[in-house]
């Protein structure tokens, strides 16, 4: 039971830290944020979101990863991956209400503090600087997913996997070869080439 | 002079109905937003930003159209087209104050309100709902966004076409066929195919 209630003050923690990188937060806030947020549990393999569903959600990751996917005839693309103290999303569904076309599984067993869209607009009007989270929140969704999407499009393989290592250097032992392939947009067999080449060079 | 003034008082009004769709706004907000734009005036093909510059200014349109344009080796590509009641702006460039890979361009003589990267700051803090206005339109732009890159990748150019036609019905006459063309992603004579088609079916 002190456990229980030990890891959920160190996962409100994380996300008040997180908070804090945007805006000030008064202890009202804090209040506030605690009783929005509540603890949700992925196992790895669990959807946080499934395609075909409205999104009603944002997720804050306290430990563990996600990926972002698209399934096109059963073909699976990797959009991307989000692990700690990010925040997970799938912003247009949740913002326009209309179905889903991504997946978003965990990748391995993954803690989260979870906040409903109505929730969501109530953190917005009641923290003291609510509006302005929300404001730099989405300027941040707007120019990754910018940079994700004309990456996904313009870059070759190789330069998509400088770019992972780059953005995410801890996550690369992490998540398994097949799914950073499918990010990459090869087959495993030719991401191992890609990573022999690199390591002759 | 009355002339002017009234032209001025008209194009204020503009903005300050177009910002009501987003939050309720006191005389004193009508006042700030009076005192933090400007107008200015595009001649036809002045460009109101351009690649390799850094983005310093949101822009209201009052009348006219300009053009989301990226030239590689001399092949321009239209990404968007924006007229009237529109903000317009590469936010990307402005956010994260990196260099403009977009050129933004007047294709009519296009009378603007313009604010500054600095004075948008205080727009959304001495507004009374600034932040909030703040976040909508990022929301706003965060999804158009997407939806028009998912566009430019994913769709075929007669359903590109009928797209255009679907959201700016208006503009298909004001705009020249060859930047027509040069957004769908075809040579002009093509876009002249598409068209006698759609008009035989």
């Amino acid at each position: 039971m002190l456990n229980l209630l030990l890891s959920k003050w160190i996962m409100h923690d994380q996300l008040v830290n997180t908070i804090k990188k945007y805006i000030a937060l008064s202890d009202d806030d804090v209040d506030v944020i605690h009783e929005l947020f509540s603890e949700r549990i992925l196992n790895k393999g669990e959807h946080f979101l499934s395609a075909g569903e409205l999104c009603q959600h944002v997720g804050f990751i306290c430990s563990g990863i996600v990926y972002y996917g698209v399934n096109t005839d059963g073909n699976e693309t990797i959009h991307n991956f989000a692990c700690e103290n990010s925040f997970v999303s799938n912003y247009d569904s949740l913002i326009n209400k209309t179905i889903s076309i991504k997946d978003i599984v965990a990748l391995e067993e993954t803690t989260m503090l979870v906040i409903s869209a109505q929730n969501l607009e109530q953190l917005y009007s009641r923290l003291s600087e609510g509006q302005r989270f929300g404001r730099l929140l989405m300027e941040e969704v707007y120019t990754s997913a910018i940079k994700q999407i004309l990456s996904f499009y313009n870059n070759d393989p190789e330069t998509r996997y400088m770019e992972f290592l780059r953005q995410h250097p801890d996550l690369v032992q992490r998540i398994p070869q097949y799914y950073i392939a499918a990010y990459v947009g090869i087959k495993p067999q030719s991401l191992s080439r890609i990573r022999k080449r690199m390591t002759t060079m």
